[in-house]
């Protein structure tokens, strides 16, 4: 894409510490013909003959779930192990940790992220996904709810309204991977620009990221991000935003001026510093700052 | 709603020539219940027992849709006057204009925005609408492809797309109520937000105007706009707007940064003079900008 480039200059990385990534998968990824998504999660894991450890807590078919993922990793040549997680204590299972540890990529299925963080949240098992993530550089991926759970503050559920409506949307605590943004996936599917508008009028301090199906927001931590699949990631900043939130009662329309947006589609790619991808054309400040806002996982200034 | 305020100190109106309105629907207004897009249009024609000009032109049952008028006009204690139109000789026949010169107010029904376009463009018929609008404070309305053709470049046809895509929209020339905006009607219904940032990024002086159904945007012309209905407004500004959209190829995807979007429901009212309307807190810049482009028809500044 013209606005972006091909390569961000790695100015924080050491070969002693790579950094890591961060795979957000909107969803309805493609798992059996070009597996574009699934395939630059491999890569990015930089390891030949990858060893990726899937956690299907979220879904209420976990089997089903790690046989069609056990399959599409095959096919990629990295080497897979599902561990299904029922409870609190399948997430301290020394024989997990010792697998997460030694992982190169970790990828969270969807089903509902609730399950997934009354399972995960707080354990051995979401702080060994931190540690490889930040010492080690894995890459940490998610689709749907394993998405949303990427986020500090997670969109655990919301009724769809083409518009903000006050109360449309209950938030939950997430792993922590995306501390300034909160994510909502299936995005233009199901036509959730309503709802993220609502949790950004509430919390004007969130970057809102709404990622389509089939699609992935990359983040490499601390130098930039890309796009990658057949739809776009919509990016809300309500910073400058007024609402009369407020002043309504529950199910209110909200009003709301001075939203921004930014349409990101596959291939879009952008670095966190100036200069670091040579882009044919500036970053006006407010992207830049939503750059810098999800590849630090803080607010720039 | 607590953004706004319940009436506009009427700054430029005298007694000889009060202010004309627009009421510009999204199509699927109420027309036989609370009928409250009717009723507000039928208010702001300040007469008892006004008398409505109904112009059928974009519709391909002229005279079904006139009966539909008809009873829910002559409920709201209006005259309403039907006009079936067949080519552009109709918009030309001398008991239409006579009418037209006397109407309190003019009603553009749905249909096909091109149809209504080829029949009552550049004619005597749309150049009467002008004339009472401007001399003598008549309302105007349209609902749908009526709504469509109010403004100077108008919306004629476009693929939906849930994002922006080159190529996506077909533009025509409309009736010039509008010179700086361009509106979509069904809006949030139809998932039409993409198609009107197309519109927006390939012509970014024009404002994007987005209409949900059974909703109007209401411009009193000179002052400050309301909203009436079930739905939303949405407005789309992209002056501050990059996007790649001259490097791609029809269909592509447009990747954007920067734009500004202000979601204004029911209840909705602001003026475009500074303290004109007492808001309880005052408008954003931009918002105040886009007041003014829709209701003065000129960019500000």
């Amino acid at each position: 894409m013209p606005l972006s480039a091909t390569s961000f200059t790695p100015v924080t990385a050491t070969p002693e510490a790579p950094p890591g990534h961060l795979v957000i998968i909107g969803g309805g990824e493609d798992r059996s013909k070009d597996m574009r998504v699934l395939r630059r999660f491999v890569e990015l894991t930089h390891a030949a003959n990858p060893k990726i450890v899937v956690l299907t807590a979220a879904s209420r078919e976990q089997e089903r779930v790690a046989e069609v993922y056990r399959h599409a990793f095959g096919l990629l040549g990295a080497q897979p192990i599902v561990f299904a997680m029922h409870k609190r204590t399948d997430a301290a299972d020394p024989q997990v940790l010792d697998h997460l540890l030694q992982a190169d990529g970790v990828f969270m299925t969807g089903g509902d992220q609730r399950k997934l963080l009354s399972i995960i949240g707080g354990t051995r098992t979401s702080a060994a996904m931190h540690r490889i993530y930040r010492e080690r550089g894995a890459c940490i991926a998610g689709t749907s709810a394993g998405a949303s759970a990427m986020s500090e503050h997670m969109l655990a559920e919301g009724w769809v309204n083409p518009h903000p409506a006050k109360g449309a949307v209950d938030l939950a605590a997430g792993l922590g991977f995306l501390p300034r943004a909160i994510v909502d996936q299936h995005f233009s599917e199901r036509q959730r620009l309503g709802r993220l508008l609502t949790v950004v009028a509430q919390n004007p301090y969130l970057l809102g990221v709404g990622i389509d199906e089939d699609t992935a927001l990359v983040i490499e931590r601390g130098l930039g991000l890309e796009v990658v699949g057949q739809g776009a990631v919509t990016l809300v900043d309500g910073r400058e935003m007024q609402s009369d939130f407020l002043e309504l009662y529950d199910r209110d329309l909200i009003e709301l001026h001075n939203a921004r947006l930014h349409l990101l589609p596959d291939g879009a790619r952008h670095g966190m510093q100036e200069g670091a991808a040579p882009d044919s054309s500036p970053m006006p400040q407010p992207l830049r700052e939503a750059v810098a806002i999800l590849c630090s996982g803080e607010y720039p200034g």
